[in-house]
C-alpha cells in the first residue's frame, strides 16, 4: 500500500474539501452567480494580504505574477535593486535581466538574508533605483527576509518594493499597507493550500499605477491595466480565470477565516519552532540564519548521501520531503510545514528523517527529534 | 431547485470524471509519478493536434498560448497577415499591435470567414509578411476558417501560419503536419471537456524554432525555449505546473481516446448539423456563412429582445447559452455544441430556446426544432 504524506515547499498538501470544491459541474466565468464567488474572493484575498489596494488574480504559477511586477512598472534600463539569497532572488534577477533592467545586486551567501540596512546602503549608492526586489521567504534556503523593515526604508524613496511572497502568503503575517509594500507576488500551491494554477498579485496604490504609466514594456495577459479594468467593470476577469481553482480558493478561505489569519500564522511559528528543535536535538545544523516560519531546512551531515535520504525517506517511509537546489543539491534538507500542516505531519516527517538518517549509517538517536517536536507542541 | 445545461462556448461540461480526477491529494510535479503521466500527456496532446513536432502545456487562458506564438517568433516592426472575422480575429490583431507589429488586415464582415485566395492574395501583395494569423472556429459568430487549404497557401512563403483552434481543438479535426500549420494554440475549457486554467501550445518544427532564434521581444513565462529545453531535459515543465488540471486532462484524454478521435468529431458534426437543422425548422436564419462544427450561430428575429431571450433560457429553463459579442450583442444566439455534449443536451437547448421564443411572443411552431434535431440524430 502507498500513502505519501507531502511535506515539499510548494504543491503542498491540499485539504480534501478544497479540492473536491473544485470538482463541481463548470460554473461560466462570466455568470452573475461567479462574478459574486469572484468579487468576493479578491476582497477576501486583500485581507490576506493585508491591503485596502488592489489584488488580481492571474491564472498562471507564481512566477507569472513575478514576471507581472516586473513588465507593469519598469522599462529597459532602469536601475533596479535585487536582493539575491538564494534561488528565488535569482528568478528576480533573471526576470529583470529579461527585459534589460540595469540590475544592482545585494548578494548574501545562501541560509543568510538582505537586511534593511543593506537595502538602506544599496538605496543610498543608488538613488536612481526605480525598484527594489525581495524574497520574503526563499524556499530554496528557508530564510525569512525582514520585509516589515525594509518596505519602510523603501517607501522614504522613489523605489517600489516589490515582493515575492509566493510560498510565504497565507502561513506568514503579510501586511502590505502597513509594511510599505508597494507589490507582492503569491501562489496558490504553497501555503494557501490549493493545486497549483492561479498566482495572485496585492497592488497597494498610487505609487505603482504612476509607475505604470511610465513603463514602455510590451504585455497584453499580464497588463495589470486589463485587470484593474476589468474589476472597475465589474467583470472582474479580463481573461476565462481558473473557475475550478477560484471555487477551491473560496474552500481554502473559509479554512483561513474559520481557523483565524492570527491562529494560522501562530500555527505555522509553533511548526517552525518545533522543526528547528528536532533538527537541533538530533545534533544536525540547521542551514538557514534567520529561518521561515514555512520551512525548516537543514545540513546532511558530513558522509550521507543528501540524494539518498530523500529517496529513503520518500519510499521507505511514506514521507516527501525537498533537497536543497542547485549548489546545495544533495547538501541540504527542507521540510515544508505550510498550509494544510499539523504538528502530527511534522512528527511524522521528523521520524522519518530520523529512520533514514538510520539506514545511512548517521550516528543519530532516532526518536529524539520527535521527542522535541512533541515538547514544543506541549507547551 | 437549480439544474443548469451549459452550452456556452467556453467554459463548456466537464464530465464528471474529468473534475474527480483533479481532486485528488496533490502530486509534485517534480516526482517521477507526475512526470511520467505529464510526459504521456504531452505525448498524446501530438495526437490531438496531429503533430509530430512539439506540444507544450502553459499555465494560462488560451490568450497566454496566443501571445506566446506572437512573442516568440517576431520582432516589432514585422509584417504580418491577421485574418479577423470576429472577435478572437480582433484579439490576434491586438496582440500583434501590442507587440509593435505592422499589420495588414484580412478583413470580413461578421459571419463570413477568411479564405485560401484571401491570404493567397495577402501574401503576393506582402511578400516579407513574417506570419499569418487564422482562427479555425472563430467562436464569436460561429464560422469555421478553411485552414487545411490556408495552411499550404502560406506554407509556400516564408511566412509561418499560426493558427488560434482556443475553442475547435478536441472537437474538430486537426492535423496540424498535414494541413501545414506551424503553430497552434488551444485551450483547456472548451472542447476538451476541462475546466479552465491551462493552454496548448503545438509547434510542428524547424521553421518555428528559426523564427524565434530571430525574435528580439522579451519574454520569460511564454518563452518557448523553456519549455523545449525543460521537456528536452526531461523535467517536462519550466514552472510549477497545473498538477490538478493535468489530471483531468489525463481522464479527459482518456475520455476521447475510448471513443475514438474520428468519432468525436463525427459526433460533433452531427450535432452541428441537428442544430443547422432546427434553426431552419424553426424558421430562423443561421448566422454563419460557413458553419463551425462546435458551435450553431442563429440571428434573433425582428422584433424580439435577444438579452431577454438569453435570460428566459436560463432562467425558467436551465439552459445556458450565448448571445452575441461586441457589435452582435442582443442580436445573435450562440449555442455551443462542444465537448462534453451529446443530441439529449442539444434537445434540451434547442427546446429552451423555444419556449424561451413563445414567451417573447415569436410566432414559432414550438417542438418543431426539436423534432428536427431528433430526425438528424436517427439518420
Amino acid at each position: 500500500m502507498k500513502k505519501e504524506l507531502l511535506m515539499t515547499p510548494g504543491p503542498s498538501q491540499v485539504p480534501h474539501e478544497v479540492a473536491a470544491a473544485g470538482a463541481v459541474p463548470i460554473m461560466h466565468h462570466r455568470s452573475g452567480e461567479f462574478k459574486e464567488i469572484y468579487g468576493k474572493l479578491t476582497e477576501d484575498m486583500k485581507k490576506v494580504f493585508g491591503t485596502k489596494g488592489d489584488v488580481f488574480i492571474i491564472g498562471s504559477s507564481g512566477t507569472g505574477a513575478m514576471e507581472a511586477c516586473v513588465v507593469n512598472t519598469l522599462s529597459p534600463g532602469d536601475k533596479v535593486i535585487v536582493g539575491i539569497t538564494g534561488k528565488f532572488g535569482e528568478r528576480w534577477q533573471k526576470l529583470c535581466e529579461t527585459y534589460g533592467m540595469n540590475v544592482v545586486e545585494i548578494t548574501k551567501e545562501w541560509g543568510d538574508i538582505v537586511t534593511a540596512a543593506d537595502v538602506h546602503r544599496a538605496l543610498d549608492e543608488n538613488p536612481d533605483a526605480k525598484a527594489v526586489f525581495v524574497t520574503y521567504s526563499e524556499t530554496s534556503t528557508g530564510v525569512r527576509t525582514p520585509i516589515e523593515e525594509i518596505g519602510p526604508v523603501v517607501d522614504k524613496t522613489g523605489a517600489l518594493c516589490i515582493v515575492d511572497a509566493v510560498s510565504a502568503l497565507g502561513g506568514m503575517e503579510m501586511k502590505m499597507d502597513e509594511w510599505k509594500l508597494d507589490l507582492v507576488a503569491a501562489g496558490s500551491q504553497k501555503a494557501l493550500m490549493l493545486a497549483p494554477g492561479i498566482a495572485f498579485l496585492g497592488v497597494r496604490g498610487e505609487k505603482v499605477w504612476k509607475a505604470c504609466e511610465r513603463s514602455t514594456i510590451k504585455k497584453f495577459y499580464l497588463d495589470m491595466k486589463l485587470y484593474k479594468k476589468a474589476v472597475e467593470k465589474k467583470s472582474y476577469t479580463p481573461f476565462t480565470t481558473s473557475v475550478s481553482l477560484c471555487l477551491s480558493l473560496r474552500a481554502a478561505l473559509d479554512m483561513l477565516f474559520d481557523e483565524g489569519l492570527e491562529n494560522v500564522y501562530a500555527r505555522h511559528s509553533k511548526l517552525a519552532a518545533a522543526g528547528r528543535a528536532a533538527v537541533t536535538a538530533l545534533g544536525l545544523e540547521l542551514f538557514a540564519k534567520f529561518p521561515s516560519e514555512i520551512e525548516t531546512v537543514f545540513k546532511v551531515p558530513d558522509g550521507i548521501d543528501g540524494l539518498e535520504l530523500l529517496r529513503i525517506a520518500r519510499e521507505h517511509y511514506g514521507v516527501r520531503v525537498a533537497g536543497g537546489q542547485q549548489p546545495y543539491k544533495g547538501k541540504i534538507v527542507r521540510i515544508a510545514h505550510m498550509g494544510y500542516c499539523t504538528g502530527q505531519d511534522l512528527i511524522q516527517a521528523v521520524a522519518a528523517i530520523e529512520m533514514a538518517l538510520v539506514e545511512l549509517g548517521a550516528k543519530i538517536e532516532p526518536g529524539s527529534g520527535v521527542r522535541a517536536v512533541q515538547e514544543e507542541l506541549l507547551k
